[in-house]
């Protein structure tokens, strides 16, 4: 019958993908190569059977195949024999996200959120308990925190712990139906303990959210008295991870179980704490998770990568209708176009492969800042990692769909993979943190920056800001700037950082000048919630801004020259088609002519088909094993 | 415990729901409600299995409760009993679409597919011989169009039926893999005999693609001799249907068994077709099944509205943060913020909502103007059939995606019915012509139309045609034109048909300047290829007015004042939110001043704010049957 697809067109390129993969894995390439090693044997051939508890069982059995090999102790502090290294961590995690993403979570929820939190909020007697049997996986934990009425809002969780004086011990419970925590992974089959977010009562006093660790099973599974555990059943997707709900009736732990690196029950039974603010300290905890934010944006990026890899190759093969006398006949000799070569083909397909590179690089830059851990003011970075996450995974979930549709009937059947990719990213945008959630707190935070910088000045000072500003918008709305259109100005890159920045400062002052208006009569919440479209915008404006200023410095650090090109090209690309997705703003505000703004739109079209040459080198320089891709569609 | 959610909060309204229920429902209420009756009974309960094996027998089970209520016969011809009745038809099917997607799709493939093969392109014998038992489902019937290497360029399909004169019969092959029929509905278990398109060969001419009715499985579903099929397997969603790929290897069928309606084999073994054009046979045949393009939009239609009635619901119970001091504890009493009290929130869900009014209006007509059947040109009606799937289809895949998000991690559980309305919808922007595919298609159709309008002109009149434009065009970009922004003029449908017209008309003239430009140098295919982008424009530009034109007539007609204003809100949503969606090509043109195009914005919000107090209403007035919606979050 011959050949079941045809081949994938292989163009020559400039640039040596080896070199390009090279660059994007980075310092971390020896654990990138071995975790690659190890989902790459028979025993982490994907599940597909459709029963949901074998899947589970089989998720589980890689966990603990992954926890032999020691990756559980990579993050973990060198007192207890680990490496204390989290980049290296969540290269290993961002790695796994080329497998099964079922895996990658419940890795994640093991060591990121209850290692982590163990980790993070508890002390020396918390690591020394727990942490050795959470790295080999012997002891599956969960992390408590989300309750069916509150995820977002977690400051307001109903349950409590209250403390009593007479046992030492703390008592939780659940008020109420919505006060079940759920979504928590292992708690459905495989957990045993549990690190538990509540309110703390303490001699009649509420103290806020605090964390303490509470089994939930005994060692043969079986669910502990005061213990209520209901099962998250079917998924959209991950269902390979044992997702349930928990109510708590009476549960007594002792007042050790408390998390307390940064607040305490003393054995006088006195709640102190070295953060006064209540709002401080629980953000101050929640901080310390910021992590898991990372990660998950990193892990989404990555499957991103996968459904290009599967798309692009695909459209590198695919031949569909053709000019006049076309021969379409079998599988080797058709001569009718290929999808990569039509323009809407390019369209739908390269400004998100571009957007996957400026994430890398982006993430990049997060988790080094991450691993230096710097003791100063953590705001700026929480800022970025939640703007980030909310970027990245929204662009997980738009390009995967992009990609399904790209493949066409071929991306529905599920040994094509994009089902799967498809459904277990989609709740990326909501978990670590709900994206439009996030994005206001983007918003807030930089207009809180706004406002501690002004606040540090001289009234001179302020007023050369805002001159400074306004000469700054009059530059950019005078005849001449609107009009050029030269590919000098409009392919450099300097134009794109002016373009972006201009764009954000705008909106900023826009913001802020609005929220003091708004505020002279209402609450900030209330101010807020009514600017919520304009705030959005900001953190928008914000985000973009940023992660092309970390892919204009990456390729400015390159020495190999056809990479450093062909990545200013997809820089290029990223910048333009980002500034043409906002074009409007900049027509509104007069920073464009029209005839500007459609020459954007030309030039994205060429950037395309420039890119198209590359495109499939440039998803190969992603190094993904083909046994992880295992798309019929995208193999040679 | 408690309630598990608290309560959906209904606002008195102004309109009555059941009047607007009753405008939704229009004629065809009778069969509505029969429908309905039908999918709320016990033995309509979901398939809750992950088998899929039991999933398909459900799924069967259900087509043939179906079938008995004589469901199949509605549109079958008077001469057998049936009603000959498409809108009838197509109004049972989209109510079906409340309940599963799967057996939506398997009775479209019975009844649309194979059975509209048989009537539309079959005659008497045909008829006679397979109609009865199609309608019955007694026998399960296959549409064996689409191939392995050929889904949108089906004029290129490689399987060939040879003409044999000794034994009077057509000789079925499939010369490679990529020839093979896939994705046929009931190929993969129930189907036992196909409509097969093939290339036709006869006295070694080749007459291109006509279409044979072929046994594939015995009585007992065995296959039978020269059959191959291979079962599609696992995919995204849809896995109620058993998809399948057939092979044939020398396959007789009789001669009695091509359908012949439009061209025939006589029994001296000659071809004969009163359509001379062999393209023009193609596009007649497959013309006839258009029928199943405006079934899809509708179909997709209303499993949308089963999305956001779960999501507005949702936003009007579940609460999350609010002002200072909000209480937020228990199900009952919470002060927090409702959800569809964020302008964020009614951003997301609210011009979507309006979306489906407007498609649901526009496909109304197209079905009333299919079952008038106008024996004049069909291009028209195509061309809007076509543009109409595409934008009901996208419109479905990003709504439900929205409505997933705005329900949070509740949106994710399987229980709670978003994650099937998105699995099994993903594909309908793909079958029955890929989106993207069908869009270009409906730009040729308008540019073709131009070029006959043009054609019949005097030299005079074509200048004349170009003046009005001309004048009109600059009209539009007058200065006071481009600022005005008054309530009367932005609220005014009058303004959004302009706007949307003129919208059209330009870049139906930049495509046909542009084509003729790229027409002296190429054949039309590749001048067709390099302007995909432009053409891509004008098709949205189309369809966007043909909507708008719809929803205004609509508005225009109703006679109970107090839904007609709150028809007139909505239609006045969708049009502003177009207008905005597409405010950079106004500026870019000159039409709009960025003031303008900023009021627009803030028009789009403020409508949003409007709409929000009637949101739950409007979605009550859908008439889906609770047993149907099933998600917990969505019930009272």
């Amino acid at each position: 019958m011959g050949p079941m697809y045809p081949p994938i067109e292989r163009k020559a390129t400039t640039f040596d993908p080896a070199a390009l993969q090279r660059l994007l894995d980075g310092d971390q390439v020896e654990i990138r190569n071995q975790v690659k090693k190890l989902i790459t044997q028979p025993a982490f051939r994907y599940y597909d059977g459709t029963d949901i508890d074998g899947y589970r069982t089989q998720v589980l059995r890689w966990v603990k195949q992954i926890a032999d090999t020691g990756i559980g102790r990579i993050g973990m502090p060198r007192s207890l024999g680990g490496e204390e290294n989290p980049a290296k961590f969540i290269a290993a995690f961002e790695t796994l996200a080329f497998h099964d993403f079922s895996l990658v979570i419940k890795l994640g929820v093991q060591y990121g959120l209850f290692g982590g939190s163990i980790q993070l909020l508890g002390t020396e007697y918390h690591h020394q308990k727990y942490l050795p049997d959470c790295a080999s996986a012997k002891l599956m934990g969960c992390f408590a925190m989300t309750e069916i009425g509150h995820g977002s809002n977690v400051q307001a969780l109903e349950t409590i712990a209250v403390y009593d004086k007479e046992s030492d011990a703390f008592i939780i419970n659940s008020p109420s139906y919505s006060a079940g925590k759920t979504y928590i992974g292992n708690a459905g089959r495989d957990g045993r303990v549990a690190t538990v977010f509540a309110q703390l009562e303490v001699n009649a006093q509420r103290q806020g959210v605090h964390a303490f660790v509470v089994p939930i099973r005994d060692e043969n599974g079986k669910t502990l008295p005061g213990i209520r555990i209901e099962d998250n059943d079917v998924k959209l997707g991950l269902n390979g991870v044992d997702n349930g709900q928990i109510w708590f009736d009476e549960v007594r732990v002792p007042r050790i179980e408390m998390l307390n690196r940064f607040a305490n029950v003393t054995d006088k039974g006195e709640y102190v704490s070295d953060i006064e603010s209540p709002s401080t300290r629980f953000f101050t905890m929640i901080g310390t998770l910021v992590g898991g934010r990372v990660s998950i944006a990193a892990g989404s990026n990555n499957v991103c990568k996968s459904a290009l890899t599967i798309a692009v190759r695909y459209a590198a093969r695919r031949r569909q209708f053709g000019p006049p006398k076309s021969v379409s006949v079998g599988a080797g000799g058709s001569t009718e176009t290929l999808l990569l070569d039509y323009p809407a083909h390019q369209r739908r397909l390269l400004p998100p492969l571009a957007n996957v590179f400026a994430i890398d690089f982006a993430l990049k830059h997060l988790i080094q800042e991450l691993a230096a851990k710097r003791s100063e003011d953590m705001r700026p970075f929480e800022t970025m990692a939640a703007a980030i996450k909310a970027f990245a995974t929204w662009n997980a979930t738009h390009t995967i769909q992009t990609c399904r549709e790209c493949c066409g009937g071929e991306g529905y059947i599920a040994a094509n993979r994009l089902a799967a990719l498809k459904a277990d990213t989609d709740i990326c945008t909501t978990f670590e943190g709900d994206n439009t959630v996030l994005m206001q707190l983007v918003a807030k935070n930089i207009l809180t920056e706004l406002k501690e910088k002004i606040k540090g000045m001289q009234p001179a000072q302020i007023t050369r800001f805002f001159l400074d500003h306004k000469i700054n918008a009059l530059f950019k709305q005078n005849p001449l700037f609107r009009r050029t259109r030269s590919d000098d100005q409009l392919l450099d890159s300097e134009f794109h950082l002016t373009m972006m920045r201009f764009r954000e400062s705008v909106t900023l002052l826009a913001c802020a000048q609005k929220f003091k208006k708004l505020a002279k009569s209402e609450d900030a919440y209330t101010a807020f919630t009514t600017m919520q479209r304009e705030l959005l915008d900001l953190a928008r404006a914000y985000v973009g801004r940023v992660i092309l200023e970390r892919f204009v410095e990456v390729v400015s650090t390159i020495e190999d020259e056809p990479v450093k090109k062909t990545l200013a090209r997809l820089c290029h690309l990223f910048a333009l088609s980002q500034i043409e997705l906002n074009r409007a703003w900049y027509l509104e505000n007069g920073v464009f002519s029209g005839a500007k703004s459609r020459t954007i739109t030309q030039l994205v079209d060429r950037l395309c088909r420039e890119v198209r040459k590359e495109a499939v080198a440039l998803v190969d320089a992603f190094g993904i094993p083909d046994a992880c891709l295992a798309a019929p569609i995208a193999l040679d």
